[in-house]
């Protein structure tokens, strides 16, 4: 070891990031230490951490994973009693009873393994799930890498390559580098709501001719950070294009559970694969990602997801399981993913503050996602596209050249240098689009608009001060 | 995708591995389906998981988590004020006050960095520790894979070599092989209790040359699974050794917490390396482990470890953080290794019933390693060493040929066969020496002997009677 040339080559190979959490961080630390500021605390909606921003959490989840962890806790009598008895439940699951014992087998708890089949069951309308295509992992993150990593293989234009939307989830650049695999990016359409365009699929399968070997292609649905929600129609289309090209679909579902968009519903890939007939629901190989730090249960901190992987030759599966073996998966986040999957049921003591509580979050999203919307779309020099599910808004910034310069100056992007300045002078964090993949002049910002009504209010207002002090300084 | 030859090369090449525990479901489950057997469950003492094998965990753990999750207990008078305290502070210092959130910042939430630098230098007699130097990750496992893929490079003769305790952890090889590094095996000195031999050390290297280049060597003190401890000399000689190599130290100290041979206490690597002068404490890269899942503690299901780093170059040190940036660690293990590093103490309402807690473990862990230790070695054909810190026992087996030949034929390893039948005729769980990495016809057993002393009884009574019975067979 010792220097720099001894470090692996994909290691080396990963983009630079910019850290604007890193920034907000170090100017939370100086408020805490008596600097004046114009504002007294960061407001960071640069992820999709709805705790973070002050929404609460589901309290069944909590209570049961409290008295899991907790066991002289199932005999307090303020607890709800479902509560009580799904824990006890649980904890018949968990090895030797306790949560601080490994998972009894690798890919996850038996027992919640078969409640996520049966919640797949459920949502896709009866379309048969098998426990033993799911494995847990701590995060949707690294479910992701342990695929990626097991598909990376050749060089030059024998490398894999994964096709990617642009814009494409934040953490996903940094993630398919350290994989060592090729992005090759696929433009989403901004003007048609950042809809998923047959085309542009082909033009960059295309361009990845001699430069790698494409061999899966990652869709976000609903769209991180777009917003978008794709119709049976698109999805067909997508399916059919992965058939045609031998390519396998990473779907990214995580925020399936919060589609607001009129007249627009949630349908699973796996669903629409499932009834295209046998010569796609046979043969075309999907790995679907869902996780804990989905919108409504919000729990990030938890780190719980799941994947779900169908058509996989079984000796590659093999594979998938032995790599995963060494990596036993938080045995909480398997709890409350099982809450998650397996929700109060009408009649039962939590129902009624469980759904309230749900629907007090996606009425909360669907309005702020609106009224954010609508606010955006009147300050001069952004542009933003409605959402229809997610988290996030992902508005396009129309910068006066001068700033532009002064980025190039500065070696930063300019929707970097934006949000750099923007957290400075109103301690607001949002995230820069060319995280997301976007390239110059291609400018945007990302917030993720799932926070209590009064945050988001505050948070826009110091935006829109921001953005006109901006515009008059540029004029 | 589609084939195995589209497979991850450096996945392709990850040993075949032997699922004793996969059978030790099945086993479980056909009891749970009623089938007879002559015993009533299985007793799984192959992992060093203390929970699964009954071992209680920590109260003052368990009850700030629980307030950690559900604040309303933070109002409940039934739990000690220190409790209500910690969690108070913990939660404080969680993004948006809850456990939900992602990490402040990628390598941990920065109060318990803290925490964990301060507990290191209280523990190495004030050596400086840096909470810069500290990453925070969801178990000792995925933190060295991170330390693996930064150092992995090179084909050939240049493919980064790591010197590897034999035996080692049982995880350990696989980990190698999915990290794309090639295992140097160094024999530990069985006759001398698993001592480390520097004649040995230096038979290996050369073993290396032309095959890879060893860039590190591997450390696990108090031994996993052999139970030696190091003195202050030979941690020194394996110190000078790495530092004339030039070898990174990766130093696995997870059962620092348990060291019970009489005259012998922990001593961490880095404080000896501070103690050698500036030669060696300037100069010599160290990465070392601790966790969550170590003896006293035993919270495996929560995974939670950190690694410290001394030494590494800091735009190496910047590709370990960007590397581990994308994978937030799960906040309850960070708040559980707070507690771990920072007990009650003597005056705090919950330090009695702590300081009896952990006294309780490690004096049942003392008690059944001598027990054990004692009640194998009188077995004939068994030799165990005795152990002096850890949780795991590693006797030899001296097997009959015919056993040996009916392995051969059944293409697996004798010491396999052996745990296979003893867990079909008896539902004892254990590890098999080969999954250490030892080699025929070198035979081991593997077992935690931190179970409840009933536990560990019934576990000897099955495992003698099974073993004799085997003699019998085979005359």
């Amino acid at each position: 070891m010792s220097s720099l040339q001894d470090v692996n080559p994909t290691v080396r190979s990963i983009r630079a990031t910019t850290s604007l959490q890193g920034l907000a961080a170090c100017v939370t630390e100086e408020i805490a230490r008596g600097a004046k500021k114009p504002f007294q605390q960061v407001i960071d909606v640069s992820s999709g951490d709805p705790h973070r921003a002050g929404m609460a959490p589901m309290s069944f989840v909590r209570q049961v994973l409290a008295a899991c962890i907790y066991p002289e806790l199932l005999k307090d009598k303020s607890l709800p009693l479902d509560a009580i008895q799904r824990a006890q439940t649980l904890l018949g699951a968990c090895s030797g009873g306790s949560v601080g014992s490994y998972s009894v087998t690798p890919p996850g708890i038996p027992y919640i393994l078969k409640s996520v089949a049966e919640f797949i069951m459920r949502r896709d309308g009866g379309v048969n799930s098998n426990p033993e295509d799911i494995i847990f992992s701590s995060g949707s993150q690294k479910a992701l890498s342990l695929v990626l990593h097991l598909m990376a293989s050749g060089q030059g234009e024998t490398r894999t390559g994964v096709l990617t939307p642009m814009p494409c989830p934040h953490t996903l650049p940094t993630l398919l580098d350290m994989s060592g695999v090729t992005l090759v990016p696929y433009q989403l359409t901004e003007e048609r709501g950042w809809a998923v365009d047959l085309d542009e699929l082909h033009r960059a399968l295309k361009t990845a001719q001699g430069r790698c070997s494409p061999r899966a292609i990652y869709i976000s649905n609903p769209g991180n950070p777009t917003g978008h929600v794709q119709d049976r129609k698109s999805i067909e289309t997508v399916i059919s294009f992965a058939a045609t090209e031998g390519l396998v679909l990473l779907t990214e579902e995580v925020y399936q559970d919060s589609v607001y968009g009129k007249g627009r519903d949630f349908i699973s890939y796996k669903r629409v694969l499932s009834e295209m007939g046998k010569d796609y629901s046979e043969t075309v190989e999907l790995v679907s990602l869902h996780s804990i730090s989905s919108a409504c249960m919000g729990e990030c901190g938890l780190r719980g997801a799941y994947i779900e992987v169908i058509n996989m030759e079984p000796a590659v599966m093999k594979y998938l399981r032995e790599m995963h073996a060494s990596s036993s998966p938080p045995v909480l986040s398997q709890l409350a993913l099982e809450v998650m999957v397996n929700p109060p049921t009408p009649g039962d003591p939590s129902y009624k503050t469980y759904s309230q509580e749900i629907l007090h979050s996606l009425t909360t999203l669907s309005h702020n996602a609106q009224r954010a919307c609508e606010f955006l779309n009147v300050l001069p020099g952004m542009n933003c596209q409605p959402a229809m599910g997610g988290v996030f808004l992902y508005p396009r910034l129309h910068l006066p050249p001068q700033m532009v310069e002064e980025a190039q100056m500065l070696g930063v992007e300019a929707d970097v240098l934006y949000c750099q300045r923007l957290l400075e002078e109103e301690g607001v964090c949002l995230g820069a689009g060319c995280e997301n993949g976007q390239e110059s002049p291609n400018y945007h910002i990302r917030l993720c608009v799932l926070a209590p009504p009064d945050t988001l209010e505050e948070m826009l207002a110091r935006l829109s001060s921001f953005h006109l002090r901006l515009l008059d300084r540029f004029p």
